[in-house]
């Protein structure tokens, strides 16, 4: 059948171009894709000038990535379309700690550090002893479990994004259990920060009058043999931003109360503890 | 109330934050593309995976678009969303021609030419009249109509792809109706050729098992004082794209015959006559 474009027949003419021969999950993909968008356009009416606008902003958005910015993502974080694909791969058994996004500021390759270390690497900032245990849904305690960890500086910007002020690996580490489950580090009280907004998203952000900040967060990448990778952030309680992360990354466990240690004590001044709970695999 | 984002109600959340004083329609048009991007996302359980891929495509789109080339216009048109943005801004009284895209290759500025003038300035290409007249609903001719005509050259490329290659303008006139409603002028017989897909979008309609050949057309830009904007393609009949034109761009009335004439007759080999019915403004 000869089937020319209609607007009523938009998303049928369109799917049936595919090959039968093309890869299935690309297909599927692709055809929901389709749907949606046309129910989208056809929903609001897209004027040609809007029309317009969504190219000129894509492109724009396209063209503000580099290897050190990725404009897309941010996108797709203030859009919660990060979150909620976080949330569709990462249906958890009840009483294991929630996921929350990845974020594009987690490195590769950092070395692994003995348990207790410092990873503030420039003394700046208000010193946090981050501690707590990686257990399984009974409470055991999982040993040899790797704790990748990673947070902004004093000033709310990450080492790489610093590269010529902030030493490299300046408030990362990665550290390894032991039989009693248990990880301590120090590192600093993470601080609230803007995500990039000198770009098309910012300007979006600012059409939609909404602001560009992350409540304060430590992040955690947790593996262990025989367990779920947990990739999750720990939000400092108390933050003006918890209730509008601009990214949508906070869910209610994953917050804690940072305890503020008399001066006088040796020791840091904030204390964070925070047990992870991990499900066996699959 | 506090909301922290979940699968369940990730479109609620991400559209609250939305600023109550932002433009109205700019909310309504956020708010709908959330909804359905979302419904998107959660109907095929898209992979984190797939989400990468996703973020890298659309950041190679971006940055394959230069002065000369808009990637991201090459994939609304193979979704079908130029088209499907076209029908739903002018649906027409019956009896009106139809619309069709676009496209990128439109030149504001061409110079007016007296009727019946030769735009093909390379001479190459099989010679071809185009004639026919601008008229209203009622069949009555439209007087002062002008009558914006671009083709591609004999070998698939428009004169603008090839600015050191072709003269500028070639297959390009603007001319103006007089009292009889009648143009006329003589081009070339268009021949179909692929969109570019030497970029990602050429490449996911490999994937898709697509060709990207458009069928053989003439655009045509028709305004007059009092009338609805036409812009609109004639497509030749017979073409083997007709009914897989990679932008979707056909529809049955614009198909038109090509009559071809004895070669011992002087003139042009080919004479393609059409009719273009405006409806009145708004």
């Amino acid at each position: 059948m000869t089937r020319y474009f209609s607007e009523a027949d938009s998303v049928e003419t369109v799917n049936a171009r595919m090959s039968p021969d093309a890869d299935a999950r690309l297909t599927e993909v692709m055809a929901a894709l389709v749907k949606h968008l046309h129910a989208f356009v056809k929903e609001v009416t897209l004027t040609e000038a809007e029309w317009e606008t969504a190219i000129a902003f894509l492109t724009r958005t396209g063209q503000m990535c580099s290897d050190t910015r990725q404009e897309f993502i941010l996108l797709s974080d203030v859009l919660g379309l990060s979150m909620l694909v976080d949330a569709v791969n990462n249906r958890k058994p009840a009483g294991s700690t929630p996921s929350t996004v990845f974020g594009p500021f987690h490195v590769d390759g950092v070395p692994e550090r003995e348990m207790g270390a410092e990873i503030s690497l420039d003394g700046v900032g208000e010193p946090c002893l981050f501690e707590g245990r990686i257990v399984d849904l009974d409470g055991h305690p999982i040993e040899g479990a790797l704790v990748d960890v990673w947070s902004d500086n004093a000033d709310g910007f990450y080492d790489v994004q610093q590269p010529d002020v902030q030493p490299q690996h300046n408030n990362r580490g990665v550290f390894r259990t032991g039989a009693d489950g248990r990880y301590w580090f120090t590192g600093i009280k993470p601080v609230s920060y803007p995500i990039p907004d000198d770009g098309p998203v910012g300007e979006m952000l600012g059409h939609l009058g909404r602001h560009p900040y992350r409540p304060a967060h430590m992040h955690f990448l947790v593996t262990a043999p025989g367990y779920d990778r947990l990739i999750t952030h720990t939000f400092v309680a108390g933050d003006a931003y918890l209730e509008s992360d601009a990214v949508f990354g906070v869910k209610a466990p994953l917050i804690v109360d940072f305890e503020r240690c008399e001066p006088s004590q040796p020791g840091p001044l904030w204390r964070a503890k925070y047990d992870f709970v991990l499900p066996p695999r699959g």
